[in-house]
């Protein structure tokens, strides 16, 4: 039993072309109106494929194909959004494996004790909504469905408005409810698979993540008669902050990583003296404890930054996911797929949030990476190859199958 | 004669209504409906002081108050855009003592030799549009009109199109004509006078200005599994030449200021590598020497940080205008009106562009400052007391009135 890698291709074209950018990158973000052309796209195609959709109070969609009457399924999926010039692999990718998944088990006409559901999770990215992998969060019963529904975006837009004038606010609770397993095909957005020329990996778990925000306030004002000697200039603490959070990870070590990704200046203009300047900060690390230090680190450098420019701050450690560790049952059922496939693989740790971080805390979680050309992700250069995505959605369709077992 | 405070406050008061800030500053950036509705209250002030209103090419308004026939007039004025979290003395405060002189002289029935003409420039700030002064710039014959109607905002939208949407196209040529004078009063925007407590300022002249921009290119990528190792982050680079620019200021020493007052991020979300930032960068100097020297660091600063994170930049200096001497006879005629006012004064010069600099290319110029609260401007929190008003106004109808002569 194998996948369509021709009818895959298709519906990675179709769904590609709906918010592509120039550059042939994706700009669909979350609960903008080409977010719903592309949930509309797939729920067509899920219902073709004879799935029974419905849409939960966060927007996520779920098509179920029939199991036994009673069991849990068999749950495999992502999510759909990108970040806003990004690529057409980063989830995309995953949510159309899941609908090949079923589509090739409706080919070869297979009955699963398990029933088979896929899943598409909002707001996956948290570029447009924070924090990142909402929808799957607020299933998980790690985000109260009223904060979620508060989020709003840079224009003071709300979250739930949103869903609900795209038309995908749902009926369906969003809650914890009993899965067989969730498994997630993702692109790995780093550089290993590549470099050891290998197409697929074996996700054992994904790094512990700690987001934080930082508001400075200085003094703005006029940037020509306005003397060196009386500046509290925001932008030249913020720029000790970038520089001492880059080296907070040279620091620590241990594959930690540490990025200040989003920094905004106000007013903005080239003869004022920036008087506030907002930023965010990214740790990551396989290490827990990494992570602990790193906050303390961040502490420090925001301190002295504030304090050797003589502006003042605001400092919020808004989110932190520990290190995720799959189940090894799962893990082991997708390592026996790609084994059986013969096609090369290593056990990998992932270094990006996703979904299936959160649905590893309501049941066995694992996740399936194909290869990032040079690494890269959440851009427009963003690429696999066809032949890697093509073993990475079989070793999906061979585990799923292997999960829901036979009646 | 002596000014009517009471009517120049109620003026200012009306005035800065429109596109008033909550926190008690002013956002009416140039060519927006708000300065619209600022032209328009002026112009209608105008006519009913019985001044001959025109408008030129480039929004720039004239109003002039007869004279002999065929002599060229004196010019007072400045401007009515503001930055866009601004306060309501900076540009305006200068149109309103000039309506007021004007209005004084009409009150006291004056008769000069010379006519007395009223300007308003367009986009003094460059806050909306760059370069700054841009309305004078033209005028003066130092930006070509054709360059200025192409100059676009953030939005992409052309200045052209907008002076054209407000109804402030107009027709006059806006090329270089005869003036007896040109003479603008000012907030000082820096801490002198008011750390000197002096009302007024007699300007000797302006410092000079170079204005800069870098875009740096690095490479997009996911903020979690891309390895330290890997990276070329346009923000690391960014961070280090604006600090780097902060020491410029500082090394060179001479009451050099230099700012990073604007800077860009793209994708700019928290979990992206940012790809791409653009930044600009003011020197000023009242040494010319000190501006060379300047940019040459800036050259430097901008080349080492692209190199140690591996990013490639783009480098222009696109703006430069040098130190403007003004006219002997105009500032001993200004000092001559407050020395006969009786109040402290003294010799100052400019840190912030004006259009006088660009109007000292074309006449005789000169400038009279009033102080600045805590040297602060740009900013909400601008401020000069009405006493202070009340003599650089008194100032500013004693020396207009004497440029103009009797008949």
């Amino acid at each position: 039993m194998r996948i369509d890698r021709t009818r895959l291709e298709e519906s990675m074209q179709a769904l590609g072309r709906i918010g592509a950018t120039a550059k042939g990158g994706l700009n669909r973000v979350a609960l903008t109106d080409d977010d719903r052309r592309g949930r509309d796209l797939l729920v067509g195609w899920m219902r073709e494929a004879g799935l029974t959709v419905t849409v939960d109070q966060m927007g996520n969609i779920f098509g179920q194909r029939a199991g036994e009457d009673g069991l849990p399924p068999v749950m495999i999926g992502s999510h759909a959004d990108s970040v806003p010039t990004g690529g057409k692999y980063d989830g995309q990718l995953g949510v159309l494996c899941a609908l090949e998944t079923i589509r090739t088990l409706n080919d070869e006409k297979i009955r699963t004790r398990y029933p088979v559901a896929m899943a598409i999770f909002t707001n996956e990215e948290g570029a447009r909504f924070q924090p990142a992998m909402i929808g799957s969060g607020v299933m998980a019963g790690k985000i109260p469905l009223e904060d979620a529904y508060n989020a709003r975006d840079r224009d003071g837009v709300r979250l739930g408005d949103e869903l609900e004038r795209i038309g995908y606010l749902g009926s369906e609770p969003c809650i914890p409810r009993p899965l067989r397993a969730y498994l997630e095909l993702h692109i790995e957005q780093g550089p290993i698979l590549e470099e050891e020329h290998l197409p697929v990996g074996v996700v054992e778990g994904i790094v512990a993540i700690a987001w934080s925000r930082v508001t400075l306030t200085g003094v703005q004002d006029h940037a020509g008669p306005t003397p060196m000697r009386i500046r509290h200039d925001a932008l030249v603490a913020a720029a000790d902050i970038v520089r001492g959070v880059r080296e907070i990870a040279k620091d620590i070590g241990g594959d930690m990583v540490s990025t200040v990704g989003r920094l905004d200046v106000s007013p903005n203009i080239p003869n004022a003296i920036p008087g506030r300047v907002s930023l965010s900060i990214d740790l990551r690390a396989p290490d827990e404890r990494h992570i602990t230090r790193g906050l303390d680190l961040v502490d420090r450098v925001v301190r002295d930054a504030a304090r050797a420019e003589g502006v003042t701050y605001e400092l919020e450690h808004y989110w932190r996911v520990p290190r995720t560790r799959f189940d090894l049952e799962v893990v082991e059922t997708v390592e026996a797929a790609v084994q059986s496939l013969g096609c090369g693989y290593r056990r990998i740790l992932s270094g990006a949030g996703h979904d299936a971080q959160y649905m590893a805390a309501i049941c066995p979680t694992g996740m399936i990476f194909v290869p990032s050309r040079d690494g890269r992700s959440h851009c427009e250069e963003e690429f696999t190859p066809m032949d890697d995505i093509e073993h990475g959605a079989n070793t999906l369709l061979l585990a799923a199958a292997r999960l829901a077992g036979t009646p």
